[in-house]
């Protein structure tokens, strides 16, 4: 089992029971989505936005255009952190305390880059698409030089992360489990709806297996 | 309609025509959730961490432990940004460059300040409650003095904030519509399944009318 080494940075203070630092566990719950949360430092103020990600290994990319002023501080700065949430239940308990919620989180810490060579810009989106939806690339139409050009692609490399999880039921003092209150779960859970065609797609095309096998999976 | 004034810590620099800046709008977006990545600065570095928070009016509530390194933080800094998203639907286009999400975002900027009294605590710990589940804080056990006294409660009062939406359909080149790429939306949708009752629950309780209404306004 490979884990991230603890240090200042990665440590989970609070929860420590529910803290995580296997590499392989946190990249199941980074594979598990594709939204992060990168936060970055504004005018001496820390901000966070939400951006698409895909990861190969230990890098995980991020594009957008030339301008994107959090992508352009980010590389200023030469590190990042970004964190991604999946949520899982409401964990209702006997008592306002023991109120909680189910989730797997991650923070990683890391160096960022950006790419350069149009080469390795098109294998960083092709890593970024295949991550949300497996096989679309391939089906796509291929990126021209100006747009790659137009696109700014921004590499960190995962230097430390943690993650934390809570997974289990509901934890109430042992003397309020014979209250007259109602405790338990309520999973909470992202699902896909069926594809809806765009209005002027050319009626002979169908939607394709790689969509079909993901709303499959997510339904 | 009331709008947050436009400066250069809430203007949206990037696709200014799914900028909202209405207040009404903003609360919208703010109560289908209640999972906010805060933002702070530890050490230089910037950070974001996932909280549960409640809403009334201008104001967020957040609590944690008396010894939660990030509200004390927050406290210290006497300012927070916090951001807000839901995942709509992927957008798939027919090149990767106009591949997008639907989404509804809203990153807020206010003061803070630890709530003090016990009678404020416990107002603002209701308002949190009621914003995660209508109707639950009146059906379970009171809080005690003690538990007010082990929670730290923060109020943020709001002072300016912007959102971003999309929630349109695919936006190709007008010379790529004939190309034999299917494209078109996978809608995305946060649900509820059943819930659970906890394996300790006295057999004479069932499930109450405030966790079926949830239920059913999330199946």
């Amino acid at each position: 089992m490979k884990e991230y080494q603890k240090s200042k940075l990665n440590r989970v203070k609070r929860g420590q029971k529910r803290a995580v630092y296997d590499v392989e566990k946190i990249n199941t719950i980074l594979d598990a989505g594709f939204i992060g949360f990168v936060s970055y430092i504004h005018e001496g103020k820390a901000i966070s936005l939400p951006m698409a990600y895909g990861r190969n290994s230990d890098k995980i990319y991020l594009h957008s255009s030339q301008t994107n002023r959090m992508l352009l501080s980010l590389l200023d700065a030469g590190e990042m952190s970004m964190t991604v949430m999946h949520l899982d239940a409401l964990v209702l308990a006997r008592s306002g305390l023991h109120h909680s919620v189910n989730y797997r989180s991650v923070t990683l810490f890391g160096s960022v880059k950006k790419i350069e060579t149009p080469k390795e810009k098109e294998a960083a989106l092709y890593c970024f698409m295949e991550h949300m939806m497996k096989g679309r690339w391939d089906d796509i139409r291929a990126m021209k030089a100006e747009e790659l050009d137009r696109t700014l692609v921004v590499e960190m490399t995962i230097e430390t992360a943690s993650a934390k999880i809570r997974d289990v039921g509901v934890n109430d003092e042992p003397e309020d489990e014979f209250l007259p209150v109602w405790a338990g779960l309520v999973p909470l859970k992202q699902i896909a709806l069926p594809p809806i065609s765009d209005k002027k797609l050319r009626e002979d095309i169908k939607v394709p297996n790689h969509v079909i096998e993901y709303y499959n999976m997510h339904k």
